[in-house]
């Protein structure tokens, strides 16, 4: 299932919804309407999954094969609207800590950005974690507003997204997927020249509204395989990332692991699983966002976002 | 004045309280007796600070000079409590993000660290910043749990702790100590093999319970400087840290500033200022921390937390 925050110009509160091909479903009206309960945020259903698949089962089998678009009601469950007259916010809008991100997981951008930093290029034998505050949130099709007082090397990184269900420290590799949710689409915008002003990567990617996200969580039920997807990116329509997630250093289980080694893991932690090669920055000459670029970020059968960059005023 | 967030037999949910010498005023249950509100969190309270001031000075015109931890009830205001006899939790439990960390942000830290690292024991010319995860957060008197499978380098690192009362980005120094809601201690507990090994410091900073903090938040009208204050910190007793806030390389106001360019500080963040020399890790002999061992960290004219270190289960 494809989860989304959203909102309408009748409900301007974002809140939960499903997507159904090109419609998206209000869970909270359609649940109401069997007199069943479904929480109306993200976070609220991801931390009590289990015990809401019995309403969500309920409202999917009386939506049946049904597409309500074009009457934008359904009227014995409650509100849909077709996904191109909603607005999606983030999936999760505002976690409950920062984003947790593997930096240098993909060797070949490990090597394109050695040879800027003039580091050896080594791929690293531990993964290195840093975070980005909850303030970098971004929605799926948002602006990224650029200040050049504060940084002129804003730059790209197309990312799989990957959403905890449940809590856990020491988690084991072989079980680390079972604690996925879901997955998302992430762009891990970054201020390079903050990133390496500052040493540690925590400033340079944390500036307000630097961390696109979405258009929705997808369960992981409907992912079979995450270190099997390709992901790519493009700036103004012209591809400068293109990857597959089989390339990771690090897979995503092993990441998981590790980083819950000695801290606990929550359900709702967003986790930003590394970037391959092709970011701005190490190219001849480096190349930046600028206001009116259009950044696509997309993830194989999970989604894309795609955001417009703008000046600040 | 000093808030706490306490917890006692009769209401085991940890809720805002006032400190008064040696009692612990329960404000939620003060302000009912007048018919007046105060938040019982204080992320509440501080969010709203303003806005609570009558109710706040009304309980306290109402409490006078009164002492009444004897009869442990104030019969016409609601519970008091022997500071002694109540449990404190961490004053800001929860955070709703990372607590932002300092590095190397006084000048002898700075060169011990390159000791052992093998830099060049500059002082930095731009703040370094990282983020302690929201689950690394300790109670003032709470045990520290070490795993040595996880770490067997855990080490100590004593720092005066800010906690913002107001919202702000791109905050200018001169009015950055006006966003300052109080002060507080803090223990930022790192473990020395997993930041080194993981390169960013993220990681080895975010262990369980690494975040001891507290006691209390003193509100900044009490600390006139916030940069001419001692602090130390004891292993058993033993001296380890004893410097002076007046030693930081970036003061407080301009920590603020730099750390807003760009991105939205906001009430109830936490800021960890860095911490002075002394730490184990750069000792010859490197000392760290073991079972049994009881830190005690203090800024004078904030307070003094104690945590003792215990193996786990």
């Amino acid at each position: 299932m494809k989860f989304v925050t959203f909102s309408t110009h009748e409900l301007p509160e974002p809140h939960l919804g499903l997507v159904r091909d090109d419609e998206v479903l209000d869970l909270d009206l359609a649940a109401r309407a069997l007199s069943l309960a479904i929480p109306d945020q993200m976070l609220g259903l991801i931390d009590q999954y289990e015990q809401h698949q019995p309403a969500l089962q309920a409202v999917l089998a009386k939506v049946g094969t049904r597409r309500f678009t074009q009457v934008r009601t359904y009227s014995d469950i409650g509100a849909a609207h077709a996904l191109s007259e909603v607005q999606l916010a983030a999936p999760i809008p505002r976690p409950r800590k920062n984003v947790f991100c593997l930096a240098v997981n993909y060797r070949e951008h490990a090597q394109e950005t050695a040879h800027v930093r003039g580091h050896s290029g080594q791929a690293p034998e531990i993964p290195v974690f840093f975070t980005k505050a909850p303030t970098t949130i971004n929605a799926p099709y948002g602006e990224i507003v650029i200040d050049p007082a504060v940084s002129t090397e804003i730059d790209w990184e197309v990312e799989l997204g990957v959403v905890l269900g449940k809590s856990g420290k020491n988690i084991r590799e072989e079980d680390a997927l079972s604690y996925v949710f879901g997955y998302t689409v992430l762009n891990d915008i970054t201020a390079r020249d903050l990133q390496a002003r500052h040493k540690q990567f925590f400033k340079g990617k944390s500036l307000d509204g630097s961390c696109p996200i979405g258009p929705w969580i997808i369960t992981a039920d409907e992912i079979p395989n995450p270190h099997d997807l390709a992901l790519r990116l493009r700036v103004n329509g012209e591809t400068k990332q293109d990857s597959r997630t089989n390339l990771m250093i690090f897979s995503i289980n092993k990441a998981i692991s590790i980083l819950s080694q000695g801290m606990t893991l929550e359900a709702g932690d967003i986790i930003a699983t590394g970037t391959p090669s092709g970011v701005g920055f190490s190219r001849t000459p480096p190349e930046f966002l600028k206001p009116g670029d259009v950044v696509e970020a997309e993830v194989e059968n999970v989604g894309l976002i795609r955001n417009r960059v703008v000046s600040i005023d």
